[in-house]
């Protein structure tokens, strides 16, 4: 339900040749783990977001730690440049391969090592998916917290790569919160341990510096992260407001009556209108906004802090307010903003989900300049997000029959982040910056802020062959663009500063 | 009451003539900031590791961060190392000075800029005082979590170098969980700002790279820090138990149950026989170890934890049990705690605080192997720690004047933080590498890790110049230690084997 457009990114160079890669890689790697017909390479040309697509030269799936080394010696020798890739669930084309590099899929390294039940952890191969950590703590009453929504099929690999979130976030942390230690296989062959099961490894932090780094700067071999215990129950509350600013200030009321919640999300009356009729969760089709907001932990716990948010949520003038009343009727209600996604394939041709961050107090302004947005990019425009988080996903629906509507989409994005910088957020909060976001980072970040990027991505990664072109704007990229470092809560664009 | 021997490091090279270098410096900063006569130096000879001392070659204490730019550039310009100084408070010789350098002091930017109550933020100056941002804050009903021992003295830009944690940091993280964006200068006098107030800053995580980075990568010139709401009340319970295995088990169980205490702290027989003649604070001299278990939030939150905390110790056998039942008993209750340095000085001519992070479940172990130590070296040791963090903090007692206890008392160190790496944990839990742990950095990391470390390092500060000689020790020096790397978990020393 992506669009399908071409971007016509990293094309391949004239008179590239292929042939000596392949030959090289079948000399270190058995046969089968190396594709190179186009009708197998073809599954590798995109990640979750297909607007950008790309054919890798050949895609090599190591089976083993040893393998991986041997890629990465071999490539560091050719020149060639290298995209690292879990289960291709990313949002922002992090994991779109090079023309003429070799695409690294990591699918075959999904042992999961050790679990230790007693220090709360388990240590697992990359290619291992999200929720199979979940599955396989389960019998100890532990589980591993972050949850994107792709956690059925994403893999931890890539959630280290990208920095994953998910509705737990708010309350368990993102993923550099729940990762202990990562093992990672140099563009050089070396091996490095970055962290420690212990708090606060000693010397620089480069444990944060990887994760997330969305694979500029090295190959993860061994992830351990932290599992928690289970909680006992989970109870959300909904409220309904009758205006989206009544909605934010309630966020804003939550988090400073010290209520740190499991989840708490916001839905628009687009969103909410977009997937009632097709999930029949039961939402307040007369509100403007509905939070979710969810306890988990000891039934007294939960009891304690639901009365809690229901009073807060009254005070800040809830116009409706349901408790779930049972495991079933809580996952009805969640069962709306899970399935947004698949809603507005229902409603639109098209979508393009947005990832933006801004500081909480500012949810009702950046929502009210979208909804103008709207009328200026004669596009409609969803909101479903993590508003204790302050993280947006604004989903523009379009068709991307309509030509115009793919470039109008494109803008009205760009406008988004570029609008989420000026009230001091970011352009990504958790889908990472990749191939989509990279002009923005121009915006974002000064150069002097984008070259000390650039020196760190050079220390791990002296001749720039991993995951090259994304990420980090060039400078001559960012003089293309044409738009400038905006700092950080100050209104420097005149064409925006109406809002 | 530490100990005063001048370990001879960064003696004054020979011809060095620090005039021009003081002149250049008169010519960018007004004559009150710029000290270099040996009594206007002397001060800052070195900061809570008295055991390691120099003279800088002058002190420059800037009063805006323009001239913070201005220093740094004349620095890069001459080729003069800095050596930036918070309050002077830490405690592994990171702020000791370089006798051919200037030493760089921050303690004039001492202004608090903003707090943003509705945000829950505040921007600061590197000098403020950490428990100031805390006492600037409580008219809102907020507070600044991590609380270092001396947090009364020391600034947050120190706090911002070492990554300090406390007591709270078990449930309310490290400095780093609790700075939202740094404002930096680089050696060349640019200006860079790292991390966002939204969650999750695009690109690579710089920020948490920069916090705890030793004054190594950059000089900081502005902090904005979360501030969270303060806590409607607390209360700690207070466990006996007949062995430290038998503690060190229930800590693992609190864990374990789900439960996130505001503090968990261990002292063991020899650190409480040492504190409660001094405080009285009504400790058990029969237990052969000592739990304080802190829950707080609302009432019910503290009342519901309480009771848990309770069942958990009893079930672990624990020999007595009191809860605070009051402010002035919980306050009680913490002084021996709080104390537990001062009253080692009352025992012992003088003490070495040792930091070493090891996984909880490790704890007995651990500590068994201290106390057969005890007999190896010849030295008392008392045991005062932040047992939930598993961050031991041995206390080695000694007498300086007797010369070869200090070296004793060294050696014994060593061999500590060296046992804390062989069971997967690490040198330091929060006090820093400095010049104190660089020799166990060699056992601690292999050199492609401490590679990894030096080229994000020249990345950042090419020339060198930025707190040279420490935390990250070179190729010759862990040639000349003669330690080889310890893979985390693995027991590869046999003179250590045996514990």
């Amino acid at each position: 339900m992506n669009t399908l457009v071409d971007a016509g990114f990293s094309p391949r160079r004239e008179g590239f040749a292929p042939q000596p890669l392949i030959e090289a890689l079948l000399s270190i790697l058995p046969a089968h783990c190396v594709l190179h017909r186009e009708e197998d390479t073809r599954p590798y040309e995109c990640d979750g977001l297909s607007l950008y697509r790309a054919l890798p030269a050949v895609v090599a799936l190591p089976e083993d730690e040893a393998q991986v080394r041997a890629i990465m010696q071999l490539c560091k020798r050719m020149n060639v440049p290298i995209v690292a890739r879990g289960a291709g669930t990313g949002l922002s084309g992090g994991a779109m391969p090079h023309a003429q590099g070799v695409l690294l899929g990591l699918s075959k390294l999904n042992r999961i090592k050790r679990i230790d039940p007693a220090g709360g952890t388990a240590v697992v191969e990359p290619g291992v998916r999200n929720l199979a950590i979940s599955e396989a703590a389960a019998p100890y009453g532990l589980y591993y917290a972050p949850d994107p929504s792709s956690q059925i099929a994403c893999s931890i690999g890539g959630n280290v790569a990208e920095n994953s979130g998910g509705v737990h976030c708010l309350k368990y942390g993102l993923t550099v919160h729940n990762v202990l230690r990562v093992r990672v296989v140099t563009i050089d062959g070396e091996i490095v341990e970055l962290g420690s099961e212990a708090p606060d490894a000693p010397g620089l932090d480069l444990l944060s510096v990887f994760v997330g780094s969305e694979g500029m700067l090295g190959v993860v071999t061994e992830i351990t992260v932290k599992l928690i215990p289970s909680p006992a129950c989970a109870q959300v509350v909904m409220a309904s407001f009758a205006s989206v600013e009544a909605a934010g200030n309630a966020v804003t009321q939550i988090i400073a009556a010290g209520l740190i919640p499991a989840g708490l999300e916001m839905m628009d009356r687009q969103a909410v209108h977009m997937v009632e009729p097709f999930v029949q969760a039961g939402y307040d089709l007369q509100a403007q906004a509905i939070l979710l907001c969810e306890a988990d932990g000891t039934p007294q716990e939960v009891a304690h802090e639901v009365a809690m948010m229901e009073a807060v949520f009254k005070r800040a003038g809830a116009t409706s307010l349901q408790v779930s009343g049972s495991e079933a009727e809580r996952l009805r209600f969640w069962a709306g903003r899970k399935n947004a996604f698949p809603a507005a394939g229902r409603v639109s041709p098209d979508y393009y989900c947005m990832d933006g961050t801004i500081p909480r107090r500012h949810l009702a302004r950046v929502l009210g300049a979208i909804e103008q947005m709207e009328d200026d990019f004669g596009l409609r425009c969803a909101n479903v997000f993590h508003a204790g988080d302050g993280n947006l996903h604004p989903l523009i629906l379009f068709d991307s029959n309509k030509p115009d509507e793919v470039e109008r989409a494109e803008k009205f994005g760009a406008a988004i982040l570029e609008l989420c910088v000026q009230v001091g957020g970011t352009v990504t909060g958790e889908h990472g910056v990749g191939m989509e976001k990279i002009n923005q980072m121009c915006v974002q970040f000064s150069r002097d802020e984008l070259d000390a990027f650039l020196a760190v991505k050079r220390a791990f990664d002296p001749p720039g062959l991993l995951n090259p072109e994304k990420v980090i704007p060039t400078l001559a990229r960012c003089a293309e663009y044409g738009k400038m470092h905006v700092h950080a809560g100050e209104m420097r664009f005149p064409d925006l500063a109406r809002f």
